[in-house]
C-alpha cells in the first residue's frame, strides 16, 4: 500500500464514507479504518478509480498516513470517541492532528483538546452538518480548536465543503471547542425551525382545512421567495411523496412521534445556564416531548373537545403566514446568534458570528437566504448583540410581526398548539419591551424571601418589611 | 452546658435561627452552631425563656446532643455542605443523623448519602419551604432520603410544621434525594406561578391601562375565591405598599430586572433529560433571563413600537382573566407533578404524587387552596400521569380554557408579551391532540438525515428515498 495518504478518516459509515469520497473527489488521497470489513469494501468499490483505500488494521491506517497525519473520526459521539484517541494513541507521532466530526458534546472536546495538547497531539472538535448528501457533495464545516491543527487540515476542508458564490462554507470558528458549541447551536436553530413549519402546517391543517396538495404547493412557492431554505423546499418535497404501500400521501402515514438525539436539548439547557434565553428552541425540545406521550395524548383527545377550523383559507391567509414564518425564522436566528456571542465571552471563544452566519449559508441543514443578510448584520456591527437591534431586521419585523399575530390568534381560536410560534412573538415582544412586569416578581421574591431589589430611581440594594 | 439537646442546628442565618425557634417552641431542646459569634448571640437572644443554646465551637455543638444525633445544617447549597460535613464527621457515631435542608442539587445529596453510608452516618436531603416566617411558625418541609433516618427526626418534623386540618405539612417523600427533586420542581412550578401573576399584571397595565389600585383590588378579590393562595395574597399586599422615600406604588419602583437562584433553572434542565416536559416553567426561566437583559430592551424599545392598551376593561375583563389565570396555574402545577412522575420512575424514588400535593396545601410558597384538590386527584388514581386525565380538572378547564384564549388575544394585539401563558395554552391544546404536525418533523428527520421513521399503520422502522 502506498504510504502517503493525504487523509485518513476513522468510521466508515454513510457520513465517513460519503466525506472521505468528497476528500478523494478534491484531488487528495485518502484512506478509511473501520473494524467493519463490510463498511471497508463498501467504501473501496464505491471508491473505484479514485485514490482511496481502506482498512480494518489502524497500524496499517496510522502508517499509511503521511506526516504529520491528519486523522478525522466520524464515529457516535461519546465513549467511542475516548476509545478510538485511546486506541490510534500509541501509533502517533507528536505534531498529528486527531479531528473529531461527530456531535460531541462541547466540554469533552475540552477535555480532549487538553488531554492531547499534553502528548503533543493537536485536536479538534468540528462540527460538519448537511447530512449524507452534504458529507458526499459539500458540507458546512465549523472547526475550532488549535490553530495550529487547522493550519494543517484547511486546505482540505475549503476544497470539500459548500460554496457560496465560491467561497467555501467553512472558517476556524474560534478557540477550545468552538466548534462543537457552533454546531450545537445550529442543531438547536434547526430544531426551532422545523418546529415552526410543523406548526405552519398544523394551522393550514388543522386551522384552516386545506389538503396536503395546497400545503406542498404553499411551501413549494414561499421556498421561492425570502423563505428560500433547506428545511422549506424539502418540506415541500415531503408533500410530494406518495406512500408506495397504500398510494396516499406518505406524510400522512408518518407516527407523529419525533425522536431526538440531544443536540437541541444541550442547546436549551446551556442557554439556559449562560442565561441568555431561546425561547422557541426551548419550545421546540418541549414539543418533541409531547409527541413521545402519544398514549396520554391520545386519551386526553378523548376527554377535551378538538381543534376545528375555521374554514376561512384564501389567498390572504397564505401570505399572514408566510409573514408569521419568516418573522419567527427571524426571531430563531435572533436567540441562536444571541447564545452565540454569551457563549463566546464566557468560554473565551472568540467568536465571529459574520463567519458563522456566512458558512452556514450553503451545505447545512440550516441554509438560508436570509443568512446572508444576517452575515452583513454582523459584518456592519460585528459586536451586535442582537439580530433584532439590527437596523435593517427592525425594519423587515416591523413590516411582517403583524402577520405572526394574526396566525397566533387563528390558533387560539382554532386550538392548535403553537409553542413555537407563540415563544418566538413572546420573545420579540418582551425584548422590545423597555420595562417588564418582573418588578411584581422582584417584589414577590423581597416579600416571601428577603431577597431585595434594585429601584428605578436610585443606586443600591432595598429591602421592605411587606405586608 | 446541658449534655442533652434533642436537636443541632448548624448555620444560624435568619432561616436556620427561626427554624430552632420553631422546634424550641414544641417542647425539644436546640442547640445552633455557626462560625459567627454575632449570630450564635442573636439566637440565644431570641431564645431567651426557651430551651435554646448557641455555640461557636464544633466540639461543644457536638458533645451536647443526645445519642443518635439529629443535626440539621442550613448552610448555602454547594461546597459550604461538604465542608461542614466534613468538619463535624471526626466528632460523630456511627448511626447519628445529619439533615441538609437547604436547595441541593439533587445529585450531590445522592453522592453525600453513599458517603456517608460508608460511614454509618445517615444523611437526608431535606427541602424546607415557606420563607423565613414559615421556618419561624411552619414551615413545609420535605424529606427524602434513609427511612431510619426519618424515623429520628419525624416527630421534630411533625411537630414544626405548618398545619393544615391539624395535619402536619411533612412526610417521608421517598427514596435517596427525592425531598431535594421535590423541593425543587416546587421552586419551578413557584417561578411559573409568579411570571402567570406577572403576565397577568402586565396585561392589567398595560393592556387594559388599569390602576395599581385597581389591578390590586382585582388581585385581593382572587384571593378569596379560586385563585385563593399565598402568591396572589401577597400580590394583593404588594400593590397596598407605598414608597417611603416618594410616598407613591412602591411596585413601580422596583427595578424590572429578576434574579434567580438556579432551582427553576434546574427543574427545567431536568425535565428536559427526563423527556418531561414544563414549558410553562422553561418560559418563566425564559422571561428571567430577557429581564436582565435590560440594556438591550431598552435600545430595542426605542426601535419598534410599544404595546398599546385596548382600553376595554369591565367587570367581565377580570373574570376574563380569573379564568386565564386558573387554567394557567391548573397547567403548570400538571407540568410540575408530571415531572415528578416521570422523576420517581427515573431515580426509583418510590414518590406519593398525592402526599406530595398534601404536604404543599400549607406553609411552602405555592400554597394555594387548587392543592386539595390535586390532592384528591392523586388519591382518587395514584398511578395518574397527568392532572389533565383527572376528571374533575378536565371539567374546570373545559370550563377556563377560553378564557385563557381571549387573555392570550388581547396580550397579542396589545403587544404584551406572555411567555407563560401562552405556553400553558400551547401545553394544554397539544396535550389534548391525538395527532400532532410532528409526522412533519419525523419526515424532515428522514429526508436530511436518514433518521427513519415509525407509521401510523404498522409496526416497525421505515426509511424513504425522498425528493
Amino acid at each position: 500500500m502506498d504510504e502517503n495518504f493525504d487523509f485518513g478518516m476513522v468510521g466508515l459509515g454513510v457520513m465517513g464514507r460519503n466525506f472521505i469520497l468528497n476528500v478523494a473527489d478534491h484531488g487528495y488521497s485518502a484512506i478509511g479504518l473501520d473494524t467493519d470489513a463490510q463498511k471497508v469494501e463498501a467504501l473501496t468499490a464505491e471508491g473505484t478509480g479514485k485514490q482511496v483505500e481502506g482498512t480494518v488494521s489502524k497500524e496499517v491506517f496510522v502508517k499509511a498516513l503521511k506526516s504529520p497525519r491528519k486523522i478525522m473520526l466520524l464515529v457516535p459521539a461519546g465513549k467511542i470517541v475516548d476509545a478510538v484517541i485511546e486506541d490510534l494513541l500509541p501509533l502517533l507521532d507528536k505534531g498529528d492532528l486527531i479531528i473529531d466530526g461527530g456531535n460531541s458534546f462541547f466540554p469533552d472536546t475540552n477535555r480532549r483538546i487538553t488531554y492531547l495538547a499534553d502528548k503533543g497531539i493537536h485536536f479538534m472538535g468540528v462540527g460538519v452538518s448537511g447530512g449524507a448528501e452534504g458529507a458526499r457533495f459539500g458540507p458546512s464545516i465549523m472547526p475550532g480548536g488549535p490553530k495550529e491543527g487547522y493550519a494543517l487540515i484547511e486546505p482540505i476542508f475549503r476544497a470539500v465543503a459548500a460554496k457560496v458564490d465560491e467561497e467555501p462554507c467553512v472558517a476556524h470558528m474560534g478557540n477550545t471547542s468552538a466548534g462543537n458549541y457552533v454546531k450545537m447551536v445550529h442543531n438547536g436553530i434547526e430544531y426551532g425551525l422545523m418546529q415552526l413549519i410543523a406548526e405552519t402546517y398544523d394551522v393550514m391543517k388543522r386551522g384552516l382545512g386545506l389538503s396536503n396538495e395546497t400545503i406542498g404547493q404553499t411551501f413549494g412557492k414561499w421556498s421561492e421567495g425570502r423563505l428560500k431554505s433547506f428545511l422549506v423546499e424539502i418540506t415541500a418535497d415531503i408533500f410530494k411523496q406518495k406512500d408506495p404501500l397504500t398510494g396516499e400521501d406518505l406524510v400522512d402515514k408518518i407516527l407523529d412521534k419525533a425522536k431526538q438525539k440531544g443536540t437541541g436539548k444541550w442547546t436549551s439547557q446551556n442557554a439556559m445556564d449562560l442565561g441568555m434565553p431561546v425561547p422557541t428552541i426551548d419550545a421546540a425540545v418541549t414539543m418533541r416531548g409531547i409527541s413521545a406521550l402519544k398514549e396520554q395524548r391520545s386519551q386526553a383527545s378523548k376527554v377535551f373537545d378538538q381543534a376545528k377550523p375555521e374554514l376561512i383559507a384564501d389567498e390572504q391567509w397564505a401570505d399572514t403566514l408566510e409573514q408569521g414564518l419568516y418573522s419567527a425564522f427571524v426571531i430563531t436566528y435572533a436567540q441562536g446568534l444571541a447564545q452565540l456571542s454569551a457563549a463566546s465571552l464566557e468560554y473565551s471563544y472568540e467568536l465571529n458570528i459574520s463567519a458563522v452566519a456566512r458558512i452556514w449559508r450553503g451545505g447545512c441543514i440550516i441554509r438560508a437566504s436570509l443568512l446572508e443578510h444576517i452575515r452583513k448584520a454582523y459584518e456592519r456591527t460585528p459586536a451586535l448583540k442582537n439580530l433584532l437591534l439590527d437596523d435593517a431586521f427592525a425594519e423587515i419585523l416591523d413590516s411582517s410581526h403583524n402577520g405572526l399575530r394574526s396566525v397566533l390568534k387563528l390558533a387560539i381560536d382554532t386550538g392548535i398548539p403553537v409553542s413555537c410560534l407563540g415563544a418566538s412573538l413572546s420573545y420579540f415582544d418582551a425584548f422590545k419591551s423597555e420595562k417588564l412586569p418582573l418588578n411584581l416578581v422582584q417584589a414577590q421574591r423581597d416579600y416571601f424571601g428577603s431577597h431585595t431589589y434594585e429601584r428605578t430611581d436610585q443606586q443600591g440594594v432595598f429591602h421592605t418589611e411587606w405586608g
